[in-house]
Formats: C-alpha cells, structure tokens, sequence
C-alpha cells in the first residue's frame, strides 16, 4: 500500500468525539455572547498583504503565511495572507463598512487564525479564536460586560478561575512617576514576569533595559503592593497622584469594580477579580483596562485575554474610535475541560437508535419506524448492510449509541421491536409509540 | 484619511445579518444531518501539496492556492495548498485515520474550500460547502438516506426542488450498448448539456468527439425517453439488456426507488425525483447513483449534488472501500432564500431588549435589571453612553431590537421601567418580574 497520507506539521483533523467537544466549547460561548447582545461576522481566511503586514511587530511578519494562486510565478511577491488573528481584521472590517455599521458596534467573530510557528506541545499553526468587541463607545460599561462575560462563561463551564486586571494607563503612570516615560514598554516587558522569575531577577532586568538604580528603587513599593483589591488601588493611586494619566488608569479600575459589585444580584460565591499591577500582555495597542484569566486547578498559562484599545482603527485611517475587547482562547480551555474531566457525557451529534435487523424484509420494516422517529428529531440509524446480529451491536457499543432496536421476524408479526439498552442490557418489546415516548 | 483598506477578490465579510441567515442555512442543514446519525469532523484548512495535486483534473490543480511559510524563499516550491473541496480531504482523513474509524462511517463537514477561479457574479475564491457521506458500505441505504436528507432539507427551507438521478453504471451501459466503452467521457460530457444546448446540437459534439454517425443514432432513443420514472427504468432496462452493468444499473436505481416508496410514512405530497439519464455531473469518481438538486422556482443551476463513489480512497493507497455522498452549496441556497424571501424574520443573534436611561443613576439600576434578564437568556443590551435618550431609541430601531425599557426618575422611584414596543409604538409600565414574564 502507498504510503500513509498526512497533513501539514502543526494542524490538526477533528474526529467527530473532538468536534463535540468542541462544538461544546463554542456554542457555550456563543450563547453567552447573544445574551450579552453581541452578533456575529465572519471575514475571508485571506486579507491583504498590506492589511496583515507591520502590525504585529517583526516577529509578527515573520509568522505569516503567505497565499500564491498556483497561476503566479513563484517569484512574484504574495499580495495575500492567512490571517494570524481575529483583531487586525475586525479593525479593517470596521473602517470599510463604518457607513453601514450601527456603533457602538457589538460584535463577536469565531474562527481559525493561522501562525508559521514552530510547531511544539500545545502550539499550533492552526487555531480559532472567539473574539468579542464592543467598538464606538469609551463607556467602562464595556469592561464590565466583558468581566460578566468570563464569569459567566467560566461558570457554565465549570472551571474555576481568576481575572487578573490591571490599566494600562496606571502602567504608564508608574512610568511617569519614576521619571521613565520612554521607557514604559522597558518596563511592562520586565515587570509582567514578576511571577516567572521573581522580583530580583526582574530588577536586574530593569536595569539591564537602561533604569538607573534610584528608579528601580522607586519602582519597589509598587512591585510590593499586597492587600485587597480596594488597598492595592488606594494605595497606588496614593503613589500616583502626581501623575493625571496614572490617577485617570485607579479611577477607571475603581469604576469597573463599583459597577461590578453593584450589578451582582445573587448572593453566590464571589467571581475571582484580582488587581494585578504587572499584568502587561504583550500588544501594545492597549490604552485602558488589561484583562487575563487563568485557571486555577490546572497549570496551562493565560486562557482568555484583552483590553481597551482607543486607536486600534487608526492603522486604517480611522482614528477616535475607542473599543475593548476579549479572545478566548478554545484549544487552551479544551486542554482545561480535558484535564478536570468536565465535558458533558452527552455529545450534540450522538446517535440515540440503532436499528438492527435480521433480513432484508426487517430492514424494509425498520426503515419506516426509522422515518417515524427522525420525524421526532430523534437520532436514528438502521444498520445498512445485512450482515450478523452481533456485528451490528458491536457496531452499536463501538459507537455507544445507548439504544438498539433489534428486528427479526416474532417482532414484524406482533409490530413490535425489541429494545436493548446498550448500557444495562436490558431488553423490552416495545411498539412504535412507545418506543417514541421513551426516545423523546 | 488613508486609502480605504478591502479584502482580496473573490473574498466576503460576513456582516451580522448575513451571518444570522448563514447560520440558519449551517443549522438548519446540521440538524438533519443529525437526525440521520451522521457525526462531525473537520480537517484543517492547509492540505501538502501532494494530498491536493492531481485530484481534481489539470484544470482543478491549476485553480489551487499555494501557501508559503513567511519565512521561505519565494522560488521554492510551496508544500502546502488550502484546501480545494471537502471530498479529497475527507478521502485522506477515512486512510489516515482508518485504525480508529468506526465503518461503516457517518460523518459530515462544514467548512470553507478556496479555488483561485476568475471571480465573477455568484462565484467566490472562499465558499463553504456542507457535505455529508457514508463510507465503507456498498448498501443502497445510503442513498435512500441522502435522498431522504435532501428532501427533509429543503422541506425545512421550504424550498421546493427536483431531484434528478442517474446512476454511472447506466451511462457505462449505455456505451457498451452503442459499441462505444472508451468514449464514456466524451458521451457523458456531451448528453450532459441536453438541457442547455438541446439535442441537434448534442448530437452534434457527439460526432465532433468521434462517435460514429450510427452510434449517434443508436443512443437517440436514450435521449428521447419520457415517461414516468417507472417507465424510464423500464425502457432502459430493456434497451440495456445486453449489457451487465447496464443492467446493475437500472436494477440498483429501481431499488432506491422501491426503498425511497417503502419508507413514506405520511401522505404528503411527494417529494419530485426524477431519473435523468443525461446527468453526469463533472467529477470522475462517481461509480454509481448520481444526484443533483435543481430548485423548481428560481433559476440558479444545481444547489446540491453527489453521488456513489467505490474507489475514492484509492486515491491515498486504501482501495475497495465504498461510498456514497452528497455536498449543499450554501451560497446558493442563501441566493434561492434570498429570492423567495424565505429567511425566517427573527434571528437568534438578535438582541431582545436595550436598556435606555437618562443618567448614571439610572444606568446604575438597569444594570442589575440586565444581570437578571441575562440570567433568564433573554439577549439583553444597555446603552453604554450617557446621551439623549433619542439617540439611544434610533439605536434600538437601527439594530431593530424589539423592546425598549426606558429609565428616569420616576421608574427608580416605583421600582418598575417603561417598556416600549418599538413596532407599536405602545408603552407600559412593569415590574421586573412581569418584564422577565413578558420575554421569555
């Protein structure tokens, strides 16, 4: 025989038990997002290359793939891309369609974005993304609604985990305090390992990157904020209040808490917020709120993550339209669902019936109760061939369809079939309308 | 402003009401696939190159888009292509992953393919197709099912369509017959336009391509034959006796016929199949029944269509595996719903209510009111700005949300709000649990 087909290095095929479980995935989120008012778009694979390039960094260009049609010489420079996230596109698609979009604009995108990555454990070229935005309004009712939107998400799928939030403008207050405005970026890259390398290897760090020592000295106190939520924030605005950007960043932080707590209505477990003054993430065009979760039971980094951006159309020309958004991040929470063994036992696509026959007059009988029961939206199959009564059960518990109607000759003379429940074995006849109260 | 940025020719965004519609083309699809038992996959977008090339005949490899790693030279020779259709993919998948697959094998797909055709009216480089096939089974059942599926489809569109069947062992036969095996093609290609360019000019091509003027002569009968499906079958029969797989041919459509009888279940009026004997349909794997999908009251060519196919493995190394399937064309069948103006009024993305308020105070209050609302899966937005209350109300209208719940000082003090209809016009006043009551 040929040699084995494969795929390219870093993509993935589906089975159908995966695509349930990730159809699961999706739909929840969705489902969130709706009762959130947000609506879906979709935008092509392919953008331009003049779209997608220069706007996430060098390394970013780098992870591009680029589209020939097979028609082009080889040499001639792609004018197309795959695209490598759901963002870039959003932003183009809000500036050509801005006379027909009704802002504040609330939409949500689910679909693959593609990486020239080096493929490794956890890491794909290949991978959705569910984004939600809400585009045209500066509100902070945005951040809270994306905060209710992970609470909510999470709490349906049963994970447990943390919000860290912090504001970019208090990030750049810190600078402007110690004296360091151009050296923000400097100091966010350093300081958002706090937790991976520890506070002196991040001060070793800062000065590698140009702070003079007095500076890291002054950047101690806030390296050192513990406390609640409410005394970190008091606390930093204290350290702040010389610098209008950084006092504007604890108060914006201090409305989406009050806005928080006073949209709670039930008396349930809190929702793990944690202010996180080093939380920096990597894009730059951030300009207010930062938000990242984590799961807390399962080690596997940042599973959702986004932010306040005021300018994000202006590399389009469009410029004063302020958003905030969120990406959630579908094969991390998988990953998450598969190690707290928390997906649904029940999948969308699983078969409830099969029909298993002895003959070809059976089968002919079968296939109208089958007809019947599918008129009802119940999941039915009539194993096709005729072949032994035992293969087509082992067929059954292969695919563990919980119910097998068997059919041989007694069953046609009295109009009935012979129910076997696949997981206790049990056998019943039934008749056609029985059999449908019990499918129902 | 900077030059407006678009997306690649031959390219769509999908705007939120066209995703709504798409969708409810996807599900509507995906829930009879369902309730036939057949399960999800997907594979990735990117196949090699050596998965796609030579599958689709010289034209097809010329119409693949290549892609390249950013980091490759231009000159070399791209390894991955997108994917051109779902059927080859799926071949690969059925070989690659055959140790695991439960035969026979239900499975459906939903994903966009990619061809670098000339864009032009109704042709797109990115479209989805939505297939469904059954492999490793040699049983007529499956084509029962189809038929059965495609009929269950667009009785739910409420679109009403035709069915036109043949089977490839006819058109085999009907070579043998003339004296003509190795012409097959060339018949097929030829009777195939008997629609579009009638019969003179059939004739015609057929001389052009080599047959002999008495085997022209021989195959009119063919060509005229008329009638009920009974009497076609009957007449081919006997003008095919001479020929075995003629003979199969008839015999196995005249069995999908009698199973298709077999199963009615209810008196509706029936569903029009109709035995073409001129179908080919392009593709060359098909060994067997072939379907298309024309609908009856708008002009747009085949909507859906498939067919047997008894090698299609062989292609990777995996010979003698049967099957059988057919692919839904999404984009024409959102044009045919366009058309008849059949797409459901109320879409599931749609937001049910907007909160509008006065002030912050206000806004403060209907936030608590949206947290209970949302909690009911009621879509639920606020208006995030503190603006005219005008303003917000044209939003409401503009996104067409049905109800809104207006908010000032006087609904604080009586614990209730205004609710507009916004198609009336007509306001009450209510308390929370009558609003929840009012929309669920």
């Amino acid at each position: 025989m040929a040699q084995k087909p494969s795929i390219p290095k870093g993509t993935r095929d589906f089975s159908p038990i995966e695509m349930a479980r990730r159809n699961y995935i999706f739909n929840t989120i969705r489902d969130v997002f709706r009762i959130y008012g947000f609506q879906q778009i979709e935008t092509p694979a392919m953008e331009t290359m003049s779209t997608l390039m220069g706007k996430y960094g060098e390394e970013g260009d780098k992870l591009l793939f680029r589209i020939q049609n097979s028609g082009e010489k080889a040499t001639e420079a792609p004018e197309k891309g795959l695209r490598y996230d759901l963002t870039v596109p959003f932003a183009r698609y809000v500036v050509q369609h801005r006379e027909e979009i009704q802002f504040p604009f609330r939409r949500y995108q689910i679909q693959p974005v593609w990486r020239a990555d080096r493929p490794q454990k956890g890491r794909y070229r290949e991978f959705y993304q569910c984004d939600v935005d809400i585009i045209g309004s500066d509100s902070l009712l945005g951040e809270l609604e994306l905060v209710q939107i992970v609470e909510e998400v999470y709490k349906r799928f049963g994970i447990n985990v943390t919000l860290h939030i912090n504001n970019r403008k208090i990030l750049a207050g810190i600078a402007e305090t110690i004296g360091a405005e151009d050296k923000i970026i400097d100091i966010t890259v350093a300081i958002d390992k706090l937790d991976k390398i520890g506070r002196e290897n991040v001060n070793k760090e800062l000065l590698e990157r140009g702070l003079s020592e007095q500076q890291v000295e002054q950047l101690q106190p806030i390296l050192n904020l513990e406390g609640s939520n409410e005394d970190k924030l008091s606390a930093i605005g204290d350290l702040l209040k010389q610098s209008p950007t950084g006092t504007k960043g604890v108060e914006e932080l201090s409305e989406v808490f009050r806005l928080y707590n006073n949209s709670r209505t039930d008396n349930t477990s809190a929702f793990n917020i944690e202010l996180d003054l080093c939380l920096a993430r990597g894009l730059n065009y951030y300009t207010g709120a930062i938000f990242e979760v984590k799961a807390n039971d399962v080690e596997i980094g940042s599973i959702t993550g986004g932010g306040r951006y005021d300018n994000l159309t202006g590399i389009f020309g469009l410029a004063g339209v302020s958003g905030v958004g969120i990406s959630f991040g579908a094969d991390r929470i998988y990953d998450v669902l598969t190690q707290l063994n928390a997906f649904p036992q029940q999948s969308q696509d699983q078969t409830q019936i099969l029909f298993a026959c002895f003959g070809e007059k059976e089968r002919d009988y079968a296939l109208t109760w089958a007809k019947q029961l599918r008129g009802q939206d119940i999941p039915t199959e009539v194993y096709p061939d005729l072949t032994k009564i035992k293969k087509q059960m082992a067929y059954a518990d292969a695919k563990r369809i919980p119910y097998v109607a068997i059919i041989g000759e007694n069953e046609m003379q009295t109009g009935q079939v012979m129910l076997k429940n696949m997981l206790t074995g049990e056998q019943q006849p039934l008749t056609r309308e029985a059999l449908i109260q019990k499918l129902k």
